[in-house]
């Protein structure tokens, strides 16, 4: 075997290796996981489906017909919506839920944030040898119990086992497929000076309900992750506003501030949000001040942001409000003129400053 | 934060804990692997498409229309096949592939082997702080060509970074999407008594390239993994052989001796298998006198097994020698009518033997 075999004569790294000769904790979230998706994952992978930037892909029919060879059966104007997650949340078990239950939340989210209805998870495990064969088969139990509340099956799967201190315990993936209303288009793109936006429920939970058990904080109240399956009120949302839902996105890791400055600069829009009207839990703000974190930035596991047009605002909120995740829905922010691609918040104490996107992971393993 | 949230009040593990307290290197691959399968993820997940056990799920317009609340958009007879796997293959490069090449070309062979054309390719990285940039743009770059070559799309993915020391190197999931051509079904339950056992080429050259790199054994020639895209050779199989072609399988963890005892055992068929028929390149055979591995247990990347009627073997046997990947093709054997589920291997020294499935795993982390 000799090493001229292993030669690699492509092109260079995109990235200047000099200034980043190394992945870093860092690069998986914030500015350095933006870099990455950027200089080497779009240009690498170059095409329309990816470029949307979306939580998920959507495949039309047109596209897929090439691919498929012709074959492609489905009828004209049918969409499927492909997103893809993996999980690495430490612990694996945590109050509200456990890696297995996040696996299928978190991706029947993505598919929700594409306004799709979810058709079939597939899941694939990364086992570290030595996890407790309990502990395996409560976060299987878990993935089941999701799947059959979402009414969604999980159809095919993939196991590997890899050696003691080679892996963490265990890593989730699921995909999932679903398929995508017709005469429903929800992108950033579509975000429009003017717009609302609203918010879902009370912020930062699943962060700082993990981080609270990482660090052993005690907190007074039982604060509980916000995992959920968030399809049941995206639908709501979509028969309330129909097409005037511009974009649906779930604030994840990085929390409801990367999440905005995604969008803002992706659809090259401006945003104005208000600080006071984010709904936060007391013993959150609480958690927050006592690590220094700021809850915009943490993340949420079952919580939804939608933009939606002036006029719809109302029918939409109204009925957000009475489903059980949307009570506390409210409305944060608005879609500015100022198509700068920046977030402008407005503090609680009144002022304003430019809400800046994360530069690194604020909280590894989160999801 | 108490214990009590924590606490766990769904069903027992299925699986003894006594006998199984943990997960062993094993239950990676082989009997123990499908213990797992079988005794937990079955029973926990069960459903239709899952029951099956195909390399992928295939999923038609009726079961889909219910999930998808009547919105299925397929014309009928439609079917879309999913396949997911998680690649922690090791070391990240070898000779005739890497970790991202590997990734895009199982998961094209796993929708091969439903018959399914691709149509899209997601991805999922775990990558481990410290993993060079350089190493990351090559393994993506990898998988550009790979995904290029076979004309498909990669349209979503993920990125995760674990701490250093809690992964390695970097794992990989990607899940297909696929469309199955209308009239075609390949089942292992469509095996029949008389039906030829093909073979595309010559087997055991990925699992014996990794091995001879991790051993630090220097082969006389340069071998190579037959990674590669199977599905242009599969294309030309179903032209030749049509609705006579049963079973598609492609022998990777555990090589052609398991993926032949799995078909027999799910399709309760028996099987007799002429070792001397089954392609060995010599230098291939040597290397597995050295480790003292049996070929037939050896994991392939570009190889496909597959199970037709007796009147179409000439044909689709003549067809699959025109394809450069198909050169060496040979029948290896006959589906029997001793329906017991078992594969009789006649030996090169003419004595017959029941082949056995693998109890553990022979080589960890091959894919």
């Amino acid at each position: 075997m000799t090493q001229t075999t292993l030669r690699y004569t492509g092109p260079a790294c995109p990235i200047p290796t000099t200034e980043y000769p190394t992945i870093q904790l860092a690069h998986g979230g914030g500015a350095l996981s933006r870099m990455l998706v950027h200089r080497l994952f779009l240009p690498a992978f170059h095409n329309d489906a990816l470029a949307v930037l979306h939580d998920g892909a959507v495949l039309g029919a047109h596209e897929l017909a090439r691919a498929a060879g012709g074959g492609w059966p489905m009828q004209d104007g049918g969409r499927l919506a492909l997103t893809t997650d993996s999980f690495v949340v430490k612990p694996l078990f945590f109050p509200g839920g456990d890696i297995g239950s996040l696996a299928v939340h978190g991706t029947l989210n993505d598919l929700a944030m594409c306004a799709a209805r979810p058709v079939a998870l597939t899941t694939a495990l990364v086992i570290e040898e030595g996890l407790a064969m309990d502990d395996l088969w409560r976060v299987i139990d878990s993935m089941r119990r999701a799947a059959d509340a979402a009414g969604v099956p999980v159809v095919t799967g993939d196991t590997k086992v890899v050696e003691r201190g080679k892996g963490d315990g265990l890593f989730i993936n699921t995909t999932g497929l679903g398929v995508v209303p017709t005469g429903i288009s929800i992108l950033p793109a579509r975000a429009r000076a003017g717009d609302a936006i609203l918010l879902s429920g009370p912020i930062a939970m699943h962060g700082i309900t993990i981080l609270s058990m990482r660090e052993g904080l005690e907190l007074e109240t039982r604060l509980e992750s916000d995992s959920a399956d968030l399809g049941p009120l995206v639908r709501i949302i979509l028969a309330a506003g129909g097409d005037a839902v511009h974009v649906l996105r779930d604030p994840t890791r990085g929390g409801v501030a990367s999440a905005l400055c995604e969008i803002a600069s992706d659809a090259r829009i401006g945003m104005l949000l208000d600080e006071r009207a984010v709904p936060v839990l007391p013993e959150v703000r609480g958690a927050c001040e006592l690590l220094g974190l700021d809850p915009l930035y943490v993340a949420n596991e079952g919580k939804c942001i939608a933009i939606v047009a002036p006029e719809a605002q109302k029918a939409v909120l109204d009925a957000m409000r009475r489903h059980p995740r949307g009570i506390s829905a409210a409305v944060v922010g608005r879609v500015t003129d100022q198509a700068d691609g920046r977030v402008v918040v407005r503090s609680s104490i009144g002022d304003e400053r430019i809400l800046e996107p994360l530069s690194g992971e604020q909280l590894p393993r989160i999801c």
